[in-house]
């Protein structure tokens, strides 16, 4: 078996081809690029991850990790136009780099490129592995379009919110490692706890992340602390704070999202500690965190297997284990 | 068998149910209303007769032809976004009614939505049609891309023209013609033979179209006469003016392209008229014609059952038959 960060190099020797025809290379330049931006490759990683828990790879499997990392990166593409986006990975944006219209086609046709990849299974996996796959696209747009909607609402819901965030990245997460037990011939109730699994953890993921970005150590975090604040950004701790914070604080915080003071990061920390929401976004972690293993138990295959899959859990959300 | 008019009937009547989720509605009521401004859906109608030459409709070509016209939905409200149209058959385009970004999104979930329908059919032939599907919905990308990198080009050869005329508009013609032979069970031969009927059809149709803008009776045609010419588009005709002309006349065309005075459409045309271009294009389309009707004869398949496609083909280029 592998660990986690073996797959990251096996995929990524892999994935180092070309993935599209040369010409017209206005179109196909574009996606290069993008993908030469690399990345850790996650999702494909915990694809193979999904299929060795229950037997040698599948050599299919690549395939469909291809799909899925051709499918995220489609998906990161359009939302960097609709973000307005100038930097990933600390590299320009494809549609500042190649104009709004580029980068549409070019995510167009790496989102067509990935059924390519998706065909190339055996035809025994293919109606199922499609349909996960188009289910699972379907939610990303919807996730992407609902955290579009919460932006122009003013009050979002905890349920919302956590809805949004499970469609927008959890799914194909949870999918990415189904489709690697059903190549692995895993059965319908192995398939649906590995689901499971990687849908609390990537809800575990994103609370941290957001926790991370209001109380991380900068040095360890490897980005600005308090961007979520400064962009009045809907987070987990926002929302939790608008709901739960006294009518004095609740004055506060909305004034301070509409005057955008230079210190608001500092202040708006400050209710963020006084409402006990560091405490609470650590609670919640743990609750999706415990959540996930939870799944992972009742997946009927010898412990050993699961090991890699615990130790990625663990180093995800940051525990010593 | 059936006429194309009776298929547009029964296609219409089966394409009239929810295509998606109701939520959330922000995402899906603009595809929702898109597909309401109708169109003759001219290609899920030539998938059912490309599958009804060869055999009775096999119920799995009302799936493909579903996917195929969510398809073509999918590439013109990406196409109005990238030409910042303000409207399609007489109403607002998606992104002039809802934004940009929904527009965007709408358009990748209706591309998703075409994979489901594909994923319909019987196993027996879900890798070839998927493969087909694919392989067109790539050109197509690629042909839109062309247009747009040929709008900056001062010189475009014709036969550049003609190989992205055919990726933008034919090979989705001759693509959902194949299809359907599939499904009907056909030879290689026989579907190597309908999709170039289809392809050499799409490129007839699209000179007719062009030489229609500027020489067309308005009544008949529908839209203004001279649309092109305003627009400074690269049509058949502009193309091969540009290339045949004497160098008097192309200077005084690309003055007129250049400063666009008020009697550019009239001057325009004369210049056509002086260069042959009417009879040089009627030729052209004539050879086009001519190309996709051998072809269909060397289907094997008994005569009668090439009658609605020969009178399809005969409409479509508005000759007597």
């Amino acid at each position: 078996m592998h660990t986690f960060n073996e797959f990251v190099k096996i995929f990524a020797e892999r994935f180092a081809i070309d993935h599209f025809p040369k010409h017209p290379s206005t179109l196909y330049e574009p996606g290069d690029y993008f993908l030469s931006l690399g990345g850790k490759r996650i999702r494909p990683v915990i694809c193979l991850m999904g299929n060795e828990l229950f037997d040698e790879i599948n050599p299919d499997t690549y395939h469909v990790a291809f799909a899925i990392e051709l499918f995220h990166n489609f998906s990161l593409i359009h939302d960097d136009i609709m973000d307005a986006a100038s930097l990933r990975r600390g590299m320009e944006t494809v549609h500042k780099k190649y104009g709004s219209n580029t980068a549409l086609l070019s995510g167009d046709v790496m989102l067509i490129r990935s059924y390519d990849y998706i065909n190339k299974i055996n035809v025994q996996y293919l109606p199922r592995i499609l349909s996960l796959f188009n289910k699972t696209a379907r939610e990303v747009c919807e996730g992407q379009q609902l955290d579009m909607d919460f932006e122009k609402q003013e009050v979002v819901l905890m349920d919302d919110y956590i809805n949004m965030i499970s469609l927008k990245t959890s799914v194909l997460l949870a999918a990415s490692l189904e489709m690697g037990a059903i190549l692995g011939g895993a059965s319908e109730h192995n398939c649906r706890h590995i689901y499971e699994f990687g849908k609390s953890l990537g809800i575990a993921f994103q609370i941290q992340d957001d926790y991370l970005d209001a109380f991380g150590d900068p040095e360890k975090f490897g980005k600005d602390v308090g961007g979520d604040i400064r962009q009045n950004k809907k987070t987990f701790l926002m929302l939790h704070t608008l709901a739960s914070a006294s009518d004095d604080q609740k004055k506060e915080l909305n004034e301070l999202i509409k005057t955008n003071p230079s210190d608001k990061v500092e202040k708006v920390l400050s209710i963020y500690k006084a409402c006990n929401v560091d405490e609470w976004a650590n609670q919640l972690k743990e609750k999706y965190y415990q959540k996930a293993l939870h799944h992972l138990e009742e997946i009927a295959v010898l412990s050993i297997r699961k090991k890699p899959l615990i130790e990625l859990a663990a180093f995800l959300i940051q525990r010593d284990y």
